[in-house]
């Protein structure tokens, strides 16, 4: 659907959506013929919820595609994931809370080692303990460059990430990482003429952490790979009409949110039950809540099936408090599959609630992989999500007399 | 599907086509957990059919997105509703019995009162009796312009629909309604040159009708809006090889139907089955029939559960008679759904039924809402249950060798 097909029909209301996204949340039976994390999980909030629902599977990025947090993310907030891409390296910007705006350029950086002759002799300089490196990044915060603003921040070991803050700068920029060692680090090249704005500067940066760094050992350069700029995506508000807010714990989920124009909500601590006091707490403030539940796909990725399951118990017991604050819609499902049998995000479709009074309700009692397949909204685009929430919202008009 | 592909595949054929649609048929339980409207229908002959048919749901215009009869009733007829839109004014024109041709614009029109400066004081001039508005409209058929064709018809009271029949005209034209009182009426502008051509001609009219009016109380003046023209449609014969004939009682299905090419059969009388009899008459003559029941939507946009009930089953009864002329392909559906507990047309998809001795039955002995999530159609575009119908009819001719 085009964006600005749907943005006629939109209509304000004063209904509320909540958007519970439980990260990597579908899964596969644990032996053949067994049953999935889902499935297994003692759920009763979710599954009396289910038997007034719709229920369907979710694709994020099509069939076999698995994607990442970002494109999974983008997808159930309703934009196109591939043609709105995330690049690594602004991901890892969000994944360290930086608040990336739209004119600055991200890059993934590393610590790495070079010899007398400048060549590269140890890619990840030996990689050295996290405090030693938050001594070098300090150092690299010390750096000025005329005209624009470069922040530093470590994500750990050798690993950190660059933002380059300035008007008019390209992001198809090459790496400096040859990605083999025995050669000298390449100078950052611009494919276009923003870009080459952007490698004066990133060079004169490079030149001046060689300098800064020279008596450093293992650690006496630095490495830059995955250029980018965040999308410039239609927020929220301008789209759908919403106020909508974000709650979350780890930096690259609200730093997808922000993207869409949701403004952050404050959580006090870390566990679930804090996000869901957050979302309490600002329950008048917002016509939109997304939540964030992480460790279902820790767990996932872990492979760790148990705690897969208790993560989904814990966020059951939390649900009973998310519905007494009586949400318009209220939406389950994931931003992508992490099968703990696979230890890794997988394209299996996600499992996908849909709760509102207006909803054609399938009378199914259960919310799970195999049952969301006999609901009613079958596999659907996880970007036509929003749409249906918006419609069971009473926030779509008729189209055409 | 590209209209051109599936026109190269099209192959005659001795088959002919069915197709019933329930206005708004699609609808809601009565109360959680209960029954919809075609659910808690006596439908023993459409249950019947249904065992031995392909059941799934029609989606009219995508997920969310609720749409009124035109746009339902193109995607039915196989058009894309979003790139072929149907504007207010011509379905105002259509619905008084207005055959619109594609050269005519056509627009909403309001007797209105103006004060002797010429502003508005009543945008509906009292909304003044039928009666009265008749005697006026003939006064407005009088008036002559140079080139064109001008046709007036009255809706009921103030309100009216215009049509300009000429050569070039564009509809790209602002409303003459400035929508509040107490300033005057706007003259009507164009927006491109062929529209700018409409204008000559559209204020001309109005300036005739002021002065026609001027001793008239209190409808002394008009406005125009919504003004547009019908999209230029394939129409059934070229694009499918179709002789088709429509059945329906009232003009704006009738005018949907002209537009895809197809012939408008007479109806004596008003009554389900009187469409079913001119079915029956003319059962030798066409390929394909399209029969409109408009009662199901009435009473969606009533909110009268029982009554849908019994027009549904009223039509179940008419359907055996349908039945013994042995059409190839049935199809039933409806243009969208109209939940009596929404009181309006909704977003839902559509039950959809396809009967022909080809088709790969469900064997589910029920059609209704939630029968068809689990049919074989699983929840389709409306507009691609076209090409399924002529490939059940022997239409389509295989695609590659």
């Amino acid at each position: 659907m085009k964006d600005e097909f749907l943005k006629k029909l939109i209509v304000p209301a004063e209904t509320k959506i909540f958007m519970l996204i439980m990260d990597g949340l579908g899964g596969l039976p644990r032996e053949p013929g067994g049953l999935t994390e889902l499935e297994s999980a003692n759920k009763p909030n979710m599954n009396e919820l289910a038997l007034h629902s719709a229920l369907g599977l979710s694709s994020p990025a099509g069939p076999g595609i698995a994607v990442g947090s970002g494109p999974g993310h983008l997808a159930i907030f309703g934009y196109d994931p591939i043609e709105n891409e995330i690049g690594r390296g602004a991901l890892e910007a969000l994944g360290v809370d930086f608040e990336l705006g739209p004119d600055d350029v991200a890059a993934r950086g590393n610590f790495c080692t070079v010899d007398a002759d400048g060549i590269l002799i140890d890619r990840r300089a030996g990689r050295i303990a996290t405090p030693q490196a938050t001594r070098l990044v300090e150092m690299l915060n010390d750096i000025r460059i005329d005209g624009v603003e470069i922040n530093i921040r470590l994500i750990k070991e050798h690993r950190f990430a660059l933002v380059v803050r300035g008007k008019g700068l390209g992001a198809n920029v090459t790496k400096t990482d040859p990605l083999v060692e025995g050669v000298a680090p390449l100078p950052a090249t611009g494919l276009d003429e923003p870009s080459q704005k952007t490698t004066g500067i990133v060079n004169q940066f490079i030149e001046k952490a060689r300098v800064a760094l020279a008596d450093e050992q293992p650690a006496n350069m630095i490495l830059l790979r995955g250029f980018d700029k965040l999308p410039a995506l239609p927020k929220y508000h301008d789209r759908y009409g919403l106020k909508a807010a974000a709650i979350a714990v780890n930096g690259m989920y609200k730093g997808v949110a922000r993207l869409a124009g949701m403004q952050i909500l404050p959580v006090e601590g870390v566990a679930i039950e804090d996000e869901f006091t957050t979302l309490a707490r600002y329950w008048n403030d917002f016509d939109f809540f997304y939540l964030h539940i992480k460790q279902t796909d820790t767990h996932g990725e872990d492979g760790d099936f148990d705690r897969k399951v208790k993560v989904i118990e814990a966020v059951d017991q939390q649900l009973a408090r998310a519905f007494t604050l009586k949400p318009d819609v209220l939406i389950i499902t994931g931003d992508h599959s992490s099968p703990t049998n696979l230890k890794s995000h997988s394209w299996h479709p996600v499992p996908l609630l849909l709760y509102s009074k207006n909803v054609r309700e399938d009378g199914i009692a259960e919310f799970g992989e195999r049952a969301c397949i006999r609901g009613s909204l079958g596999i659907m685009p996880a970007k036509d999500v929003m749409p249906l929430a918006l419609a069971n919202a009473g926030r779509i008009s008729k189209y055409g007399a």
